[in-house]
This record gives C-alpha cells, structure tokens and sequence, in this order.
C-alpha cells in the first residue's frame, strides 16, 4: 500500500519531533518540509527530503498527502492554520485552551470550503490528556478529574522570564505537589487551588550587573504566569545552564476520582513522563496525520479534535489485527 | 431530548453494576430487567422497573433501544450475544481474550443480518486497558505496552479453586510485582515471564475433615491457572472469609516505555484501582450503550469494539461542550 505522504511547516522543535515520528512510522513518509527561512539554511535529518519555501507550497498541494503544522499557537497557527486548512488536510497541536472553539470554527470553514480535513490540537494537552478526561468522565460521571504538570519546562512560562529586562537565559520547571496529587485520589482534586496544585522553580541566568532582586521580583510577581503560584528564582551560570538546563523534558498526569453506586469509589490515573515534550508531541501528530489521511479518503472536511478519533484510526495495524492482539 | 431505553438481560454481579451507572447517567433510563430466573424471585434496585423473563424478551424489541448484556464469556455470551445481537443494539463484556475475534465475526453476522450494532468486549480488560494499549503503541510504535492485574480478586481463578474437593469457599487475589512494574517502567517490559509479573494469594475455607494438603497442590499445580505463578494458599475460617474477603476491589495497570528520534525515553503509565470490579465494568458498559444507540441511529450495523468508537461518542455532552471544557 502507497504510504501516507507527510509535509512539515515549519522546523522548530516540534517540527524535529515531527520528522522523528514520521520516520519511525511504517506507513509514512516524509515528502517535504516547508519553511519560512531560507530553505538554504535549514537542514533536515535527511537530506534526500527537500526543503522548500512556504512561498512556493501551492506547487505541493497534490504531492502532500497531510500537512503537519510544527509551529506554535501564540502567533503563527492562528493564522496559517485557516490558511493551510483550506489546501491541505492538516494536523497541528494548538495549544491555547481558551482560543480552541473559535480556533476550531476557522478550521472547519477553511476545511470545508477547500473539502479538506484538519485535526486540531493534537499533542498531549490538548490531546492525550484531553482524551482522558473525556473517558474518565464518560465511565465516571460522578466524578472529577485533576490534572497536573511537570515536573518538566513549560515553554510559555520559560519564554515570560526571557522577556524580563537583565534575564539573559532562563527556564521555568512546573512542578506538581505530592500532597495533591493524592488528595486528589481521594476525591479532593476539585477542592484543590492553584497555589496547592502546582510550584514553579526557575533558573535564570543574569546579564553582567543586572540587578538580581529586580529579577527575582518582576518573576514572582507577574500575573497569570507566577503571582498565583509558590515560586522560586536562583541565578546560575551560562555553565551551570548548559550543563543542567538543555533538555525538554515534561510530564503529565491527570487522576480521576469517581463514585458508583453507594459510594464505590474508584481511581483512574494516567502519568505521561516525557524525555522530550516536542518529540511527544510529533509522535502523537504521526498519529493523528493517519486518521486524518483516512478521514479525508473516506470524503470528510473540516474540523475534527481528538475527541472525534476512534483509537483504530490511529493505528497502522488493521481492525482484525487490533482485536487480535491488542483487545 | 428523549432517554436512551436501556435493557439489562441478566441482573448478576454485572447486572447490578450496570444498573448503578444507568441510573447515574442522565440521558439513560433503565426500562427493564430481564432474566432466566423466575422474575418473581430478581428484584431490581428500583421496583418501578419490571423484572421481565427472558421467555418475553421479543416483545420488548421495540422498547429497548440498547440491550446490555451482563452475562459471563464461558457460557453465557457465546450463546446469548449472537441471538440478542439478532433483535436489539447490544453491548457486553466478552473477556475471553482468545475468542474475541471469532465472537465478533458472530455478533457482526447477526447485527448486520437483524439491522443492529454490537459494541463487544467493553469491560476495562478487555476494553479500556485495550484502548489505552492501541493509543500507546500508535504514539509510541517503537515500544511495548505491559499490562499488569490486581491487586484484585480474579472471578475466574476464585471459580477454579472452588471447584476443588474440599474447598467450601475461596478467593483468589493477583497480585503484581513492584519490582516487574519497575521493570517495564525502564523498558524492560517485554523480557518479563508470567511468574515474574505476577502471584497469586489464595484464601481457602475448607469442607470439615478435608486434606488442606491436597487441597494446596491441587491449586498450586492447576496448568494454566497457578502452575506458572508463585502462589500461596491460606486456610481461613468462615468468618475471616466473610469479614476480610466479601468485596470484589480490582486493579489494572498499563506501563507502556516507548522510544522516539535518537533514544529518547516516555512512558504512558495508566492504573486503574477499582472498589468494585462489576459496578466499573457497569459504568463502562453504560457510557458505551450511549454510542451504540449513535450508531444505530446513523444507521450503522454489525459488530464494533472499543477500537472503533470515538471518545465524543461515549460522553452525554455535545462535541462544542467537550471542545469547550475538557480539550
């Protein structure tokens, strides 16, 4: 059988993580990866695979099966996810939760107006995590689901302390609190504040004289990102930094209590623990890529989530194969 | 909008379980039980529900718009799924791992020939342990799930010492190696042999006078069931079985270690700890009654497993809801 003929936009972090994915996949192939640099400075794990310019995409449209969008949600898929939605089938790991209706209605119009498919918000939350909770609450609806990150880096909050005057480097570590964790399998996580769930722990490496408690404050008083939070700020060297600091490793877990019956209590928890979160997130957009090629070869457009995806669909093996080794 | 009608055809341990969740979910109701025995003698939880025989089940064809099936694999399912899957949408937890695909070819010959849908093997192993392990290995492909039971009480192997001669009462428990979920945990999940994973505790009342000597070998030495597993056997009397041993708690875990790009490490760690193993199975059974009916309604026919059934299709809430609070 042909294989599934994969693009890739853009080649940042996930983009990497994608192409690691699709070459580890039985059943696809990476055909291109598109890029807004100089395609003359961007140089993919093979060299045999092009790389092309995002201005000369069109030309591809019949070449690419699925399009994976490995850029990020605060600038670019708002816009190159209607963009390419409407001439490619598309899937990508928008993550900004409170965006993801309106994101969602973009998509299917530009989906369904260019009779292709987009699967949105695939990586791992959104995404995996989100598939959870959707099961937990679907087989235990008297019932809560707590979810909890890290320990690992959280891109968003470690790019906030990069933008503060004298922070030269600096990564923020989220970090979820044991104590919540079991209270919520007891049945407590609804009860559970911001401030009881999660700490955040930064390491920062300063300019030559900058002033380190200026620093100090402007993190731990930033709203949204740390006011709300148990934070911690130490200075380090570039060395230390180097050293300790230039992995992307993340975790996940999201527990669910729920009662049946007279109180029969019961306890779904799932943990995720990352090496390398864009890796993660490409392995699951691989995945994704699948069901969305067959959608599209079954004649479906639009917008589609994780919510929407029958677990077989993500699997390269058969129904019969499924039942037989893996039910 | 209108209630799904649910039926109930055996009203066990199961039936029961699958009783509490019909009554908990909200967009379900419970129009009756059905049952071998005499009806007189099978109360439901709610005496409003009629306890109908099994001899009167056609007439209800119209009434009921998912038949739920809470009948065991050895004997029941195989006999009953086929013939009910004939005449209404079905749901059941077939866990007869090595017949699953000969009994879904014949849930799929009498769904499709009657114009119904069977969901099969919905339980939590098989069944949502078998979804969790499909989303693993599609994420992960380069890696291996290892599914562990207990520490629970095991239907099957209690059955199998009871059916030894002097045995009056027993249950077995699995119990899982720490040691071995540490092992899959690290990637050493496929090199683990059967007595590795798990062993097997048994308590025993025995019939007075009995050898408990030969009681012992005849369970320790039993192929299949404990010859391959370090088992212990306690003989205890009537009233430590009944004050430490009347609950039916389970447990599941899937460890899945999977590998992506150059050697970088995940793990999709998922334990399920259970008060009642038939009230969890009942709640599962319910949420896949909902997709069942969706089925039937799209116009769907034939057998389906867990593999097949989106997660929206499970949950009462609307796809813009689940978009909304859960992604």
């Amino acid at each position: 059988m042909a294989k599934t003929r994969v693009g890739i936009l853009g080649y940042g972090n996930v983009g990497r993580g994608i192409e690691a994915a699709v070459n580890d996949a039985p059943d696809q192939e990476l055909v291109a990866i598109f890029t807004r640099r100089d395609p003359a400075t961007v140089h993919g794990a093979n060299s045999s695979v092009p790389v092309v310019s995002i201005n000369d995409i069109d030309a591809w449209k019949d070449k690419v099966d699925v399009l994976l969008l490995g850029g990020g949600s605060a600038t670019d898929l708002p816009v190159q996810g209607p963009e390419y939605a409407a001439k490619f089938n598309i899937v990508d790991s928008f993550d900004t939760h409170a965006n993801i209706p309106q994101y969602f209605d973009a998509i299917d119009k530009a989906g369904k107006g260019g009779g292709k498919v987009g699967i949105i918000a695939t990586g791992w939350d959104p995404g995996f995590l989100s598939v959870l909770r959707v099961y937990n609450d679907s087989f235990l609806p008297n019932g809560h689901s707590t979810t909890f990150w890290g320990p690992g880096v959280s891109q968003g909050h470690s790019d906030a302390i990069r933008r503060i005057p004298g922070v030269k480097r600096g990564v923020e570590y989220t970090m979820p609190y044991d104590e919540a964790m079991n209270k919520a399998r007891n049945g407590e996580g609804a009860g559970l504040t911001t401030r009881e769930k999660h700490h955040r722990v930064n390491y920062v490496v300063a300019e030559d004289g900058a002033d380190h408690a200026a620093i100090e404050k402007a993190i731990k008083e930033m709203p949204n990102y740390f006011a709300d939070y148990n934070t911690t700020v130490s200075f380090i060297t570039d060395a230390e930094f180097d050293a300790d600091h230039a992995e992307m490793p993340h975790a996940g877990t999201v527990i669910h209590h729920g009662v049946t019956g007279d109180g029969t209590e019961h306890v779904i928890d799932t943990k995720l623990t990352l090496e390398s979160n864009p890796e993660f997130t490409g392995a699951i957009m691989s995945a994704y890529a699948r069901a969305a090629h067959r959608l599209a070869q079954e004649g479906k457009t639009g917008a589609f989530t994780v919510f929407d995806i029958a677990p077989a669909q993500l699997s390269p093996k058969s129904g019969a194969d499924l039942r037989k080794t893996m039910l």
